[in-house]
Order: structure tokens, then C-alpha cells, then sequence
């Protein structure tokens, strides 16, 4: 029986397989998410993996549920499994609002599922972390989560040589459209045009454009100039007292193909442009208020950070740590008369917060010490019967090889001191 | 628009609402799950939360469908919603195992769905610890995994007076009806009738065991002697050599009502008896091979303990932390010209591991300090100019509410220590 097509399966390393998940690679990233968002005073919540399909039709209309991995449940209600966070975060912020003080902080890790053609690398999970920030109207909002978003990365060992964060804004792009004299109802359609420039032919592009009465040439300019608008600018500002200034660029290239966003927009991309965006996010103030049904009317921001590109990045940059999933001590039992007394040992190692190993069973003593070395100890422990009788343990560190004769006191205090 | 019945919310503490799960509750359980497994040399693991449907009736039988939140996707497979972990791991492990060298100590804590009637309290989620050992056939396994089961429900603060471990044998049970003539093809009848012997009526119970050639005088009379196997005994001793024996007893009562246990059962109670079982598991020396179409074939034992039972007790006893999302600074910017000579200060004592916040926005000075409690801060800090022109912080202790001028260096210093 094999697992579904689109999921990872993950194992502890040394992984078995190249096409496996690491388990362990996947709770470094977690830790360094919560660690950095904890830094940041950002609160952890997390909703259903499945919720009801009409949240997505609600925000993304019905040509979303081609996307979904949805169906109909056993109390013939239409469910999907959650494609995304933000719908699930404006439900529960519209549900207890009146609960929490704004701006509300807060991020989470879920797992997202969408039902994509299958295909090789294509999946249909991934994690993600989302960080967003509700009640807060201010473009101060997105300097404190775009910082969010660098330290993140950099947390990792990503420097400015490694990724960069394009940052944008509808608000700009509505104004050109506004001064370029567009149609209002053709506004949409005109940053989907944008959305698609850098990887759509030039000439397609043109005509696409041209059609909605745009020039190419004038709207590559205003790509090109770059020029910031005060929001624009006092976001930099903001992020330049940081010293976070080498990892933003103005790039109004970027504008978010999803309908939602009302403000400023962001991707982070590598440098190199080998890998799809990093992180996106951007400004969404109309959402709570649609997902509410118009009871509560709260500005949002927010990003997304999938687990898939950063983990091909990081591994790209030999950024990973190796995870030999070592342990502290391995205890060597080579003597049965000792095994009470080495379980008691193992025991009170334990209690003092030391991972430690040993054979389950009677085993030969060079098979023991293979095993220790096999799970990475970085010592091994084995009792002895002293001159007079009393219990000693020979601590034997793997690196060194040094071996030292301590009582049971000692080895505790030893030990537990790292 | 509300969540599905049966799932949860995980919001931050204070709850908003005594329905909504909380977040950090969840996250404290989980660190103590993953730092007591990590001490017992058990490695994370996870699969998909969405695995064929076959993968469950193979080895529970059709029954089993009418229990899961089972549907047929876009691809028109019959698939669930995962509604325990064992047959993950069954597959994991069949599909990789020579990579690892046995035994095999895994752990993973995976959300697991049912499709339960809806009632109160009745969950439609809950997450579990999982933790198993495979490809080792000697009780001292037993014992291990056993051991770590009561030293994750003692890291939580509860002791021996506040739950037992109930201890129990398959092949006592096995050893008792072939010595009383059972017809071994009501062998898994007659144990479905121990298993509900504690819920169900003396009389229903003497029928029933009447009906297959036993007597209930009898049953009751070898689970009060309550004598130890030697398997069991082993087991005893093990744990004792742990000083772990006063959290265990032998007890024949537990049987488990699922099929696939081969050997020794066991079950997590309360001692008081309040809530329903804290955890169980067992021995399922067939399972691997029955998963695995009978290409690998290991022996292999572990347990799940749910979360919402724990969190109900840990609540009763009183064991549960105060979660306040408590923050370390709270930096108050009086004076807007000291803004980014602020943001540079927050970006550097976030730099160094501490969690700020601040006001995003140009607020009044009361107001700042009343959200810097509100936020549970455990110090102000607020820059000044000093005679020299030079910035100095005031670093302030809200629970002594004693002051201090520091230099910037100085600051950094002395918060980055503790």
C-alpha cells in the first residue's frame, strides 16, 4: 500500500530515500518559525485542517473548488481541506474579536492542501507559516511584519546576497490606472496583466495591454523608475532604522494575482532566481468584513511561508544543519548483574533532561559499542564494581576517546552541567 | 460562518470563550511530548493526514468505514482522513525498513480524525502522541516504552496519587481459555466480553460467558488474584529497577477491545477514575506483516495518548500553567523623533533572542504603559537623551517597578543575560 499521490511521507535521518520527507529537517524550520515570530511578540493560534467549502467560495468565488481538495462529507455538508489560513483567521477573528486588544499579532503553522494536477515535484500539501497582523491601518504594520519576514529568513543563515523582498503596492498601480484614465470595471483584469508581465511574451503583453488602452513601454518605465510612494517610503524608512534597508527593493513588477489584497504587496525571491517566491503577502482590509458577512470590519495584513521552496533553498546553499539525531550518552550494559543498576542510571540521566540509549536486550559488548556509534552518542556510559564494592561509571567521550572513572555523583554532575 | 461541529479552535490565552481550544495549551503539551520522547532516544516521524481508505479496513475490516471521515476524492479514491497512526507507521516502516537498524524507536504527533456522532464534547479531532518501538520481541521493550509513558504524564506534574498504569496480558487471557477448553473460534468473542466485563451488567456478563463454557465467579476470581506471567513479571521488574513500580499494576481487567493486539495490553487511568483512559497500547507483533502484504515482518508495540483527556486532567489538578503570552520589553517610544533610534534598539534586543513589542503608531504615553500590561511585559525600556546628547534607556521592572539609566551596550547586556 502506498501513500496518495501529492503527500510526503516523513522519516527520521539519514533519510531511506531521496523522495522522502525529513522529519527532522521539517521541525528545525517549525522551531526557528515559532522562535523568530515569539521574538516578535506574534501569538500562536491554528483552526480545522477541514473547514466548510462556502469559506473559500466566499473569499475566492467559485472557480476556486477546481483547486480544492473538497468534498461532500458523510452529513452531506460541502467541506475542503483548508487550502489556505487566512479565511480560517478571519472567521476566528470575527467570531472573538471584541476578546482581543489591536493590533492582534498572531501566526501559525498549518498544513495546506490543495488538489493540483499531479506532476513531478507537485504537491498537494505543504506547510506553511502565516503571520498576520489585524487592526492596523498604519504602513508601519507592514514594516514590523516585513521584518518578521527577513529575520525569519535570516534566522536560517539567509543573508542579503541570498534573497531579496520585492515590495510593492495596488495603491500605486490603482493610481497609474486612475491617472492612465483605465476603465473601473477593467481594473482587475489590468493587474492580472501585470501579475503574468515577467514570465508572459512582450508581445502579448502589449496587445493585452493595449487593449485596455496601456502602452508596454509606458507601464515598463513605471516598473523601471521604481519610484516609491510616501507608503512605499516610509515602510523603507521603517525598515532602514532596523538596518533591514539591503534586503528590500521597490519593484512594482510584483502586484499578487490573488483579488484580495488592497494595498501594499510583497514577495521575497533568492537572489539568483533559481527557485518560485520564497514568501508572499500584502495588505487584505476587506476580508474579515466579507468572511463576517459584514459584522466586523477589522484592516489586515499578512504572509505565507511554505515549507517546499525555503527547505530546496537552504538545502541549495548548504544551509541545512546535519541531523545525525544524536544522542548524549549510550549505556553500556556488559555485565546482566548490572542491568538494574544501569536501568536505574538511565533513569535518573533521564530525569536530569540527558537523551540516552542501550541495548534492550543482552548483547555482545562490541555490538553495544557499534550501536552507540551507530545513533551518535556522544559518550558512553558503562557501571563497574569498584575495588571496594561500590558502584563507579567509566564515561568515555566518542570524540576523544578520553575515558574517565567517576562515582554515580560525580557522572550526574558531569553530565547534566552541558 | 462557524467551524465544522467537532473541531476545534485553538486560539491565544486568555481564551476568549470557554469553547475555543487553546493554542498554547496545545504547544506546552506538544514541547513536553517531543522533550521526554527525545530523552528516551525516540525519533519524530509524521505521514499524511489523508491515506487510502484501504489501508484502514485492511486491518480493521469493513466495520471500521462507519466510524471514519472517509470520502472519494477527484480521483475517484476511496480515501480518510487518518483515524489513528499505526497503520502509517505500519506502511512507513514496510516500505524502508532495511534502512533502519532495529529496534526502531519512533514517535509522531499527528491530528486524527473520526467521524463521530456529534454530541457535547464529543471531538471529531484530537491530536495524540504516538510512540512505538519495532523489530523487538522481549518484554524489556515493553518495559521502555512503558517507562516513557509515565515519565511523560510525571513531566506534566501528576504522580503516582493521580494516575496507574493498568497492566495486562493477551496471552495471560490466551493461556486462561485454552486451560478452560474455550473453542478457539470465540476466542476474540470471549475477549470483546473482558473488555466491557467493568461497563456491562453481572448478569450480561454471566450469559454471555456462560454461553461460551465459562463462568463469570471464575473470570472475576483470575483478574482479582491478578498474578503475574513471567513475561508481566519481567516487566515488573523492569520498571522497578526505574523506581517506576508505584505507578503500575498488573490487572487483568484490561484487555483492549481491538483486534490486533498479540501481547501485552495496557491502559493510563486516573486514579480517582473520573476521566475515561489517559492512554493505551500494546503489543502488535502481526500488524507490519499484515500491512505490508507479507514482504516484512516485525514485531512492534507502542501507545497513543490523546490530548484532550490530558488537558482535562491536568485542568482538574490544577497542573496547567498560566499561559500570559508574556513578552520580555515592551519599548515605549514618548518621543516620535527617538522612532528609529527605538526600531534600532527592538531590532537589536530581538537580534539577541528577547521578544519586544511596541506601539506601532505615535500613542500617548499612558496608553503605551497600559498595553505594555495588557501584554504582560516584564520591563519597560524607553531612550532618553542623556546630558551629553548621548541616548541612554531607561529600563524599567514592572514587577518592582524599580528604574534604571543604562547605555545602550549596557541594556543589551544586562536583559540578554537571563
Amino acid at each position: 500500500m502506498d501513500r496518495l499521490p501529492g503527500f510526503r511521507d516523513f522519516y527520521p535521518e539519514p533519510l531511506p530515500h531521496p523522495d522522502v520527507g525529513s522529519a527532522d529537517a521539517r521541525q528545525y524550520i517549525f522551531i526557528k518559525w515559532r522562535e523568530i515570530a515569539r521574538r516578535y511578540g506574534f501569538r500562536e493560534y491554528d483552526g480545522p485542517p477541514l473547514e466548510s467549502l462556502e469559506l473559500y467560495t466566499t473569499k475566492s468565488g467559485a472557480e476556486i473548488v477546481g483547486q480544492l481538495y473538497n468534498f461532500e462529507d458523510k452529513g452531506e455538508r460541502d467541506v475542503a481541506l483548508r487550502p489556505e489560513m487566512t479565511p480560517t483567521l478571519a472567521r476566528m477573528i470575527a467570531a472573538h474579536e471584541r476578546a482581543y486588544k489591536k493590533p492582534i499579532k498572531w501566526f501559525t503553522i498549518p498544513q495546506l492542501f490543495r488538489y493540483e494536477r499531479p506532476g513531478k515535484g507537485r504537491l498537494r500539501e505543504h506547510f506553511q507559516l502565516n503571520a498576520d497582523i489585524i487592526g492596523e491601518t498604519d504602513p508601519a504594520a507592514e514594516a514590523e511584519l516585513i521584518a518578521l519576514l527577513i529575520d525569519t529568513l535570516r534566522s536560517f543563515g539567509l543573508t542579503e546576497a541570498d534573497f531579496v523582498v520585492r515590495l510593492s503596492s495596488r495603491n500605486a498601480w490603482h493610481d497609474y490606472f486612475v491617472s492612465h484614465k483605465g476603465n473601473p470595471a477593467q481594473e482587475y483584469e489590468f493587474y492580472q496583466i501585470i501579475d503574468k508581465l515577467e514570465r508572459e511574451d512582450p508581445q502579448v503583453n502589449d496587445r493585452k495591454l493595449s487593449a485596455l488602452g496601456f502602452s508596454l513601454v509606458e507601464v515598463t518605465a513605471f516598473i523601471q523608475e521604481g519610484k516609491p510612494t510616501t507608503e512605499l517610503q516610509s515602510i523603507l524608512d521603517n525598515l532602514s532604522a532596523r538596518g533591514l534597508d539591503p534586503f528590500v527593493k521597490v519593484d512594482y513588477g510584483v502586484i499578487r494575482g490573488l483579488a484580495y489584497y488592497t494595498g501594499i504587496v510583497f514577495e521575497a525571491f533568492d537572489r539568483k532566481g533559481e527557485f518560485r517566491a520564497i514568501c508572499g503577502g500584502g495588505r487584505y482590509d476587506n476580508l474579515v468584513k466579507l468572511i463576517s458577512g459584514g459584522k466586523v470590519d477589522l484592516a489586515a495584513l499578512g504572509f505565507g511561508m511554505g515549507d517546499v521552496v525555503l527547505l530546496e533553498l537552504l538545502k541549495a546553499r548548504g544551509l541545512l544543519p546535519k541531523f545525525d539525531g544524536g544522542i548524549d550518552i549510550f549505556c553500556l550494559i556488559e555485565d546482566e548483574a548490572l542491568r538494574s543498576d544501569s536501568l536505574k542510571l538511565i533513569h535518573n540521566l533521564r530525569q536530569h533532561g540527558i537523551s540516552v540509549e542501550y541495548s534492550l536486550t543482552k548483547a555482545k559488548s562490541d555490538k553495544q559499542f557499534k550501536r552507540a556509534q551507530e545513533l551518535n552518542a556522544a559518550r558512553t556510559v558503562r557501571l563497574e564494581h569498584g575495588p571496594d564494592g561500590e558502584l563507579t561509571a567509566k564515561l568515555k567521550d566518542l570524540k576523544s576517546r578520553e575515558e574517565r572513572t567517576l562515582t554515580i555523583d560525580e557522572l550526574i554532575n558531569e553530565v547534566s552541567r552541558k
